[in-house]
This record gives structure tokens, C-alpha cells and sequence, in this order.
């Protein structure tokens, strides 16, 4: 029954058979650590530093690159354009307002495409630009036009999308697409849409336009992957992130988290397209010129991320790491670590641990010793090295001849216990 | 038409109204912190720390306080006795397997429910305990009369339960709801759930059992806290969190974060029932103890979350903080922060700096010191300090009479950027 199980169900968390239109399988990844990432409160990159991020984002295999815009300011026009004479194999985008002003700067950069955006809630049309829908579509068939006699792939999405009236919305995109948009895009720039009202929309909106679909998600309630998840199950085909998710207030989808996302999907076309095991390099890279730690507990790299503690999780780990891990750290050039020095640690777990030492106990006296580790870890944290001494003296003293007086041989808990290396609890701070 | 739709759509966010049975206005929080967190890689709490983070948690509001097994150590059986003679508002959990063994022990200490959980999935009936369904069932029953016997609360979960058979999942899970269980529980234990597997789930046990469900979420993927909101559109009334999400691995549900979540979605029901402004210190509580730092992109607290930097954001949050804020800071005792020193910044939000400092200037003016401002944005990275002083040289220059020689009067970038503050580059470090 187990092997029928097992054919019926090969990875149950791959796409789900009734998306039609999924693109769980078929996804590109436009990176915006260098657009949105630039909003992020600490970033300030220099043409250096986004020379050196743009082509790991390349070498890691990113689709498309986004640039902040020509006309943000005279050093972000000369970046963009010497971003886009490197000849990368990413196409090169930058992100502008939708306006002629913009447009006329944007497509003498260089780029291979311009994203334009215009905000289209009710709150954006009050307190940021004051224009009416008419306005709006008038101001995108103007720029589209414009960005497509040149030659340039051209976006055009809303802002705000989750709070804009959806009839307005679903005009405005079938305007755009029936004039040829390369892509619409959908954007949570609250950061508050749940999963199944993204899924909802993006359906909805997949049976009005023919182009592709993009979508941008903030974190500010913690579902940027998952809305981007259930956005490619509904239909969109690109996704929005940065590098640790860098952006304005706590971010956008990161990169490493939607590919821990993605990989538990779609494990072949992942691994075929991305080069996963850069992912560390690239968010130190980043984490360094933002001057932020990677988050203890980040997806993939986070310090914890493939450490074990529980002594039923090592058991089970140490029988096959499938039972509590379905990321298998070698895809991200990582490994896994069993934490045994703790006091929920279990006797499966110091076997290991013993075995690794390359001593000899019985299953019995590692439950004997796995008893004075788990006493002392009760008293205080414990380290591997105290947890090795345990073990040592253990073996050292059931190895020793009988006459070893034994009202002196039982060893306390203090006397082994010279700490060597850094302890384990530090590791988080680093 | 603007009044029309804001009365059609109150809440956008609010729940969804073909979800009969969600109770995302009617949730309750099971912390885990000390159980879950305590499998933590750097978790090692003593009693006394227990009972601080402890009290912490029944203040914040929560329902439940779940606490490590007291089989697990002799001191870890000593703490939940402590801990359940506290008298606290919040009910006590201990966490069990599913074994009589454990269960005599658990119901002597105190606790007003007990939590078990057996591994249903293959791999972990073949790799971690060894046993098939019937035998799973049967420990189930016998463990449940128990300690319902003893009027004490009682939880039966599953563990790995996306990777279990569904067959074997409801039936195990009938047979409980039949002989009395208080709740079934629902366990991403892998962390890689998505959330439309787990409405699905959750709503067809929903149609299964009459109890209570509750949910447990790993975030190996990023998606516990979407997982725990779509789980509650699905029937589910419990959710499993702990202070940071720590746990096993990168951990689970934070508590932080899913408030971020819900008091969106219902925020009388969250604002009433939880002390909000309390999360920035228990989250300070907790990483101390673990010594890790706050993620510098958490919800809530991270130290970015209410920071606005695009210059085309910040004129639009002056006018209306709703624009691109759903979250309120100060619902968290916290404020926002508009990011003006930097070359992204726009003459709105300089405008705005210029009257904090109590100065005068004409728009024309303030448009002409943004530009300089933007300039030498260019150039490095700015602090406040480099911005109060070139909005005061350029005011003392505007107001000075014209006899001041002119050639000398244009202030060079160099000259008023004494840096006499803390650049706000720093503060990601603190």
C-alpha cells in the first residue's frame, strides 16, 4: 500500500492539478534589489556596487534585471546606463512613472524594457498624483506607444492593486493589452493581500489579457512568497523579488525564500535555471553593502535553517533526512547539523555523535551517557566540546581495567567540562 | 462614485465572504515559545527565564502557553509545575507523545490540557517511530480516555500530516472527534505547505470533525504565517506561534508576524483581545534570552517596518499615512519615520523637514535645496545631519541681504556636513 501510495503521490507539493494555468513550472524572476532595494532605508549603491550585483543576480540566472529610474537623479541615469553596456544575459529594465517626461529619458539609457507603474486606488489618485482613470489610461497609451516605437519591451502596471476598484482595473488592462503591452502588472504596495484574494485576481485578470502577467508583493504581513505562490498558480508568469527582499519599509519577496518556495515545487526546473548554491554569496554580498545582517531565522541561510535539535527530530534525520527536511541543504551548497548538545537531545542523536568520535559504546551505555549529558543540560547551556568531554571520559572510564578504584571513578559534572572552542549559542550573533 | 465604492468595500483585507466557516475574526494563539522555541538551535531558558517569558505572554493575551514535555528532563518537568502554579489567565499546555508513559507523567503536573502528536506520514512511520495505523489509532484512544479521564484538555495532532495518507488522516482523526478529543491538530512539520493545500485540507477536516481545529506551521518555505491565515479561512480556530517564530530549524508561525496579519483582516477582534504595544518588548525578551537579533526586516518591529523613502511615497504618506500604510504604527506603540536623506528623496518630504526645523521657505525654494540635496545624495550616502545642514545653510543664505558676496555665498558640498549624529546606516546593527 506504501508503494501504491507513493506512485499516486509523487510530490504532493508540487503544482495543483486544477490550476490549468499555472506557472509553477514556468516562472522568470525580475530582480528589483537594484530598483525597489535602492527604497530599502539603508541601501546606498554606488556605481561599483551595482556593476558587482548586477552580474551575480546574472550569473545566478535572474531573468530580468530592474534598474530605479533615469530621472531620479543624474548618477541613477549614468548607472543605468552603464549597467546596460555590460552585456549581461538578463535584460535590463528600469522603472519609471508613467509619463512622457520619463519615457523620453528612459529610452535613450539603453534598456531592453521599461516598466511603468501609476497608482490606481482611490487613496493614490487622492494623495499622490490627483489624475482620474481617463487620465490614467490616456497617460498609458501615450507612453506605451511611445516605449514600443523604440524598439523596448514595455510594462504598465497598477499600484495598489488590492485596494483599486476592480472594474477599473480590468479596463485599464484590457486598454493596455489590446495595444500590444508586453506585460501588466499586479502590485501589492500595502503589503496586507492574503493568498486566495491574490489567486482570485490573478485568475480573473489572466482571462482578460493575452500578455504575461507580472506581480510585486511587500511583506509587510509576512505572505510576499506566499502571494507570489499562489500568483503563479492562478496564472501570472513573473515575480518581483530582492536579494534578502530589500525594499521600501521591510521589503518585497526575497529571492532566497521564493526559491526555497519554488524548489519544493518544481525541483527540476529550479535546479535547471538557477544556480542555487550562489544564494548565500549573493545576500552576504548585499547583506554587506546594506550593512544588515542575514535574519537568524532567513529561508535557506539563515544560521538555523538545516540545524536539528529535537531528539525525535535527529532520530528520524539520522534515518533519512526526508522525514524532517524536504529542502535538502546540498541543492544551496549547505549541509545539515544535528544539534546534540542540549538537553532534549535524545540517544539516537549521541550515537551519532559517538560514532563521529570513533569510539566504541553500546547502544545501552549511550543511553547511559546520553542520561549525564541530558542532567548537565538541565544546569546550563552545553557546547559540543563539553558534550564530547562527556563522552570521552565516559568511554575512557568504561575502558578502563576494573582496578581504577571506583568510588573515585564516577566523574563529576564540572571536571570534564574545560570549554575549548566557541560556543554554540554565539553562532547566532555572527 | 468614489463614496459608492468605499461603502461597497470597507475592508478589502477584511474576511473573505464565501468562507462560511472561517474564523479569522474569531482565532485563538497557542505560543509555543516554550516548547517549540525551546528546540530552538540557541534556546537554553531557565526557570526563571521560563517564567519571566511566561508571564509576558499571559499579559500580551495569549490563550494558551504550551510548554516542553516533562519527560523530556527531570528540570523540564520541575518548570511546567512552576509554571502552571503561576495562576495565569492563559491556559497550560504540555506536549507529549503519544504514549501512556509520557501521558501519566504530563497529567501530574498541573497542566490544563495536554498536546499529543504522532508521526502519520510514511517516512516518519517508518523512520522515526516504527508503527502502522491501527496501532497509531489505538495508542490515540487509549491516551485520549486517559487524560480526559483526569478533566483535563486534550489534543490529538498529527504530524507531517500534507505527506500522510488523507484516508488515514480522517479516519484517524473521526475516530478521535468521536470518543471526545477537545481539538485535532494540523502539522506542516516540513515547513513547505502552500496555502491553497492547506485551506483544502483544513476545510474538508472541517467537514469531518464537530471539534476544534488547530494548525502548526513550519516556515522552512516562508509561508507559515499566509498558511495560519488561510488555515483560519478554512475552518481551523487555533494557531501554533512562538515569540520570533523560533523553533525548530528557522521556525514557525511568529506571533509578531501574524498579528501583522490579523489585525488586518480583523482588526477590532485583534485590538481588543491582544496587547499590541506589547509585542516590541517580548520580542526584545525572547532574542535577548536566545541571543539573536531582531531580523532587520521583521513585521511590526524590524527596524525599517514603518520607514518611507521614495521621494514619490513620502509626499503621498504626508498627505495621507493610508496610501501606502495599512498597518498603523502606533496600534504597536510604535511610530512611522519618513526617510528624506537620501538622493531618492522629493521636495514633499524635504518640505516637511523644513517645517519640523521650524525654518521658512518658499515651494520654489525647498524645490531648489532638494536638488542640492539630491546632488550630493549622488555622491555617498546621507545622514540627517548632512541634510539639517544644507536646508539651514541655504536658509541663512536666502535670508541673508544681498550684500554678502555672491561668489562666496554658494555654499560648497563639502563645507556644512560636520557629521555630528549617528548615521542612520547604523542603525541596522543595533
Amino acid at each position: 500500500m506504501t508503494a501504491e501510495t507513493s506512485t499516486k503521490q509523487q510530490n504532493p507539493y508540487g503544482p495543483n492539478p486544477s490550476d490549468f494555468l499555472s506557472n509553477v513550472n514556468n516562472f522568470q524572476l525580475i530582480d528589483s534589489t537594484l530598483r525597489e532595494g535602492e527604497q530599502f532605508a539603508n541601501a546606498f549603491f554606488n556605481t561599483e556596487k551595482k556593476i558587482e550585483i548586477a552580474k551575480a543576480l546574472d550569473d545566478f540566472g535572474v531573468d530580468y534585471i530592474e534598474l530605479t529610474s533615469p530621472v531620479a537623479s543624474e548618477q541613477s541615469r549614468k548607472d543605468c546606463e552603464a549597467i546596460c553596456k555590460l552585456g549581461l544575459k538578463a535584460k535590463i529594465l528600469t522603472h519609471i512613472r508613467c509619463h512622457m517626461d520619463d519615457a523620453r529619458v528612459a529610452v535613450e539609457t539603453g534598456v531592453d524594457g521599461v516598466d511603468v507603474v501609476i497608482g490606481t486606488s482611490k487613496f493614490l489618485r487622492q494623495y499622490s498624483h490627483g489624475k482620474d482613470m481617463n487620465y490614467i489610461a490616456n497617460s498609458a497609451v501615450e507612453v506605451i506607444n511611445f516605449v514600443k516605437s523604440k524598439g523596448i519591451e514595455i510594462r504598465f502596471s497598477s499600484e495598489d492593486s488590492f485596494r483599486s476598484d476592480l472594474v477599473d482595473l480590468l479596463n485599464i488592462y484590457k486598454t493596455v493589452n489590446s495595444i500590444g503591452v508586453n506585460r501588466v502588472g499586479i502590485a501589492d504596495t500595502v503589503g496586507c493581500a492574503n493568498p486566495r484574494q491574490v489567486y482570485e485576481l490573478v485568475r480573473t485578470l489572466r482571462s482578460v489579457v493575452s500578455c504575461d502577467i507580472e506581480c510585486h508583493f511587500h511583506n509587510d504581513t509576512g505572505c510576499a512568497i506566499a502571494n507570489a505562490y499562489t500568483a503563479l498558480e492562478g496564472g501570472a508568469r513573473l515575480i518581483d523579488v530582492s536579494v534578502l527582499g530589500i525594499g521600501e519599509r521591510n521589503g518585497i519577496t526575497p529571492l532566497g525564500g521564493l526559491m526555497a518556495r519554488m524548489i519544493v515545487a518544481a525541483p527540476e526546473y529550479v535546479k535547471s535555471k538557477y544556480k542555487l548554491h550562489k544564494i548565500r554569496d549573493i545576500e552576504s554580498l548585499v547583506a554587506d553593502a546594506v550593512e544588515v545582517n542575514i535574519p537568524f531565522n532567513n529561508p535557506i541561510t539563515g544560521f538555523c535553517a538545516f540545524t536539528h535539535k529535537a531528539g525525535i527530530h535527529a532520530k528520524a534525520i539520522l534515518a533519512n533526512p526526508s522525514t524532517y527536511e524536504i529542502l535538502d541543504p546540498h541543492d544551496f551548497g549547505l549541509k545539515r547539523y544535528i544539534h546534540f548538545a542540549n538537553r532534549l537531545t535524545g540517544w539516537n542523536a549521541i550515537k551519532s555523535r559517538v560514532d563521529q568520535l570513533n569510539l566504541n559504546l553500546t547502544d545501552d551505555q549511550v543511553k547511559e551517557v546520553t542520561a549525564k549529558i541530558k542532567k548537565l543540560g538541565d544546569v546550563r547551556p552545553l557546547n559540543i566540546d563539553d558534550v564530547d568531554s562527556i563522552i570521552k571520559d565516559f568511554h575512557m572510564e568504561v575502558n578502563t581495567p576494573r582496578l581504577k578504584a571506583k568510588q573515585e571513578g564516577t566523574p563529576t559534572d564540572e571536571d570534564p567540562l574545560d570549554i575549548t572552542g566557541e560556543p554554540a549559542t554565539k553562532k547566532a550573533k555572527v
